[in-house]
């Protein structure tokens, strides 16, 4: 199958197809690669597709929600596509669980689910990101879901890829602080207080009272509109609903008044912004003898052996030395 | 005088050596920029003056605030250093401002301030002040302070260059909740809610609790110190002592637990690295051919033309093409 021929048919909305795209984008291989450029380059697009991140640390039931949402969305005759990214690079434990945790889902015909690759793509797992999401669009599937396991930097750059952000967190937990140290937060349309189930409901309304208080000093002046706090029982399936109608509507009003393409605009090049910072770090900095000398620069500059210009000039001597 | 004798008249306490070694630090000639390396190299140096951060939006009063503590540790017998920067580039109001608004400290024999550079310099200007701060403590001034103008990201280099670092905020004011989406409020050690004097003693008083709540949710379970959250008022000289009295005591448990020395020797790493990067992309980025590309790359990817592979590979071409 030739790639254009592959495109047509991620086209016509066949998953082996949808499956098999996904895999040459994913893979290392030169020859993929050159492949998968081709592919990317013929492939229909769609500008009216909902892309949801979900975000929150391990453990805290983000695939067990996805998993009720993606049932909710089946029944009300939609097509939801699950993209897992785990940026830690972690894998086969992973993998399974998801498969696992989303076993309703991933037996739904009318849904895609697709696990995090596992193993560390070159040019980082965000590039890869961004093309499954856009393969997932032209195969037909709305919303497309993007669940990111942990809470780091990288999770900040999953924030550039999606169109509304969710994130999971428990009642009384400590992985909801490390959120809002990170600066998820400030990035979250909603805020899930999952397990809010039998006992854990007092707590969970507790939880999720704080979060309001969080928010309305992060934006309550700005103009900008306001955070769902939402409690739900993923397990219960409860409040998945409301959830849902919710950001349903925030997407419909960003899509009609416009400001959906120029935030996504805005995100494209801010994200594209890292991704190259990143490959020119890895291809000048990545070296060994560069990445020696930086750390010999750090203690003399400790001991304040040389000024920060010397050692900004040193390094870069090294880094370009080479390249010409 | 050579580099070696003015790093000697420097580290004599001469106060017009170091204003020289300053100016030679901040410019922009090739021949000062050598000479100044040598300067540095010379240098004699301390690791136990306390470097303070004084950050917050423009009109807060963090001027006055340092101009106040500084009388209060010149009556004290210290020998304070102020170093205002200016990551904007505004130049003229500013430093004119700093020099009215600390009036008392900067007549003062036993007090060191140099305002902001009145330009941007090529390297970065936290590259100048990394420097800077190593010449005022060359000089025997203790302790120096950071004050920084403004709120964006490069206050988030500066809290790498600092100890500890005062976030000054108004009571009833929408900068500070600008400061605690930047991530600055992360990284203070402190918030001063300032000009809580007269009428504004009450709702200053609100925004401090508020303040503290927002801390007990960013560090209350991470075993973190706490953040202190002060009322003062620069103007009346009220909650100075007090706030001091804190720093001092923090800053003394750093030093002689050890722990100084190694969040230094980190900050110190993080730091660096932030400029090698912004270095990287100034020499690599910076090209005319090399950003118009990038703009080309952006509304392709927009319109999904192309993946994010081929749009980096043809980037890095047209970046490492010219260099070879």
């Amino acid at each position: 199958m030739t790639p254009s021929e592959l495109a047509a048919a991620v086209g016509s909305g066949d998953r082996r197809a949808l499956a098999k795209a996904i895999t040459l984008v994913e893979s290392e291989r030169l020859g993929d690669q050159i492949l998968a450029r081709q592919l990317m380059a013929a492939l229909p697009f769609s500008t009216s597709v909902l892309r949801l991140g979900v975000a929150g640390a391990p453990g805290v039931g983000k695939s067990t929600f996805i998993d009720a949402l993606g049932q909710l969305l089946v029944e009300g005759g939609r097509r939801p596509a699950v993209v897992a990214y785990d940026p830690s690079g972690r894998s086969g434990g992973s993998v399974l669980g998801d498969k696992i945790r989303m076993g309703r889902l991933a037996h739904s015909e009318a849904a895609f689910v697709r696990p995090s690759p596992n193993r560390r793509a070159s040019g980082g797992v965000g590039n890869r990101a961004f093309d499954v999401v856009s393969l997932c669009e032209a195969a037909g599937y709305d919303p497309i879901i993007v669940e990111t396991v942990g809470i780091g930097q990288s999770e900040v750059a999953v924030t550039e890829l999606v169109d509304l952000l969710l994130l999971v967190v428990l009642p009384n937990a400590g992985d909801e602080i490390q959120a809002l140290k990170k600066g998820l937060l400030e990035h979250a349309d909603a805020v899930l207080v999952n397990k809010a189930d039998g006992d854990r409901r007092t707590s969970a309304a507790a939880a999720a009272r704080q979060y309001e208080s969080a928010f309305g000093l992060l934006r309550g002046r700005t103009g900008e509109a306001p955070v769902l706090v939402e409690l739900v029982s993923a397990l219960e399936g409860t409040g998945i609903a409301e959830v849902w109608a919710a950001l349903q509507q925030r997407f419909a009003e960003a899509l009609s008044s416009g400001r959906l393409a120029i935030d996504r605009a805005e995100r494209l090049k801010r994200w594209f912004g890292v991704e190259v910072r990143r490959e020119l770090e890895r291809r000048v900095l990545g070296r060994p003898s560069v990445r020696a000398l930086k750390v010999e620069l750090e203690h003399e500059l400790a001991r304040r052996q040389l000024g920060i210009g010397e050692a900004l000039e040193r390094l870069m001597a090294e880094a370009f030395g080479d390249e010409r």
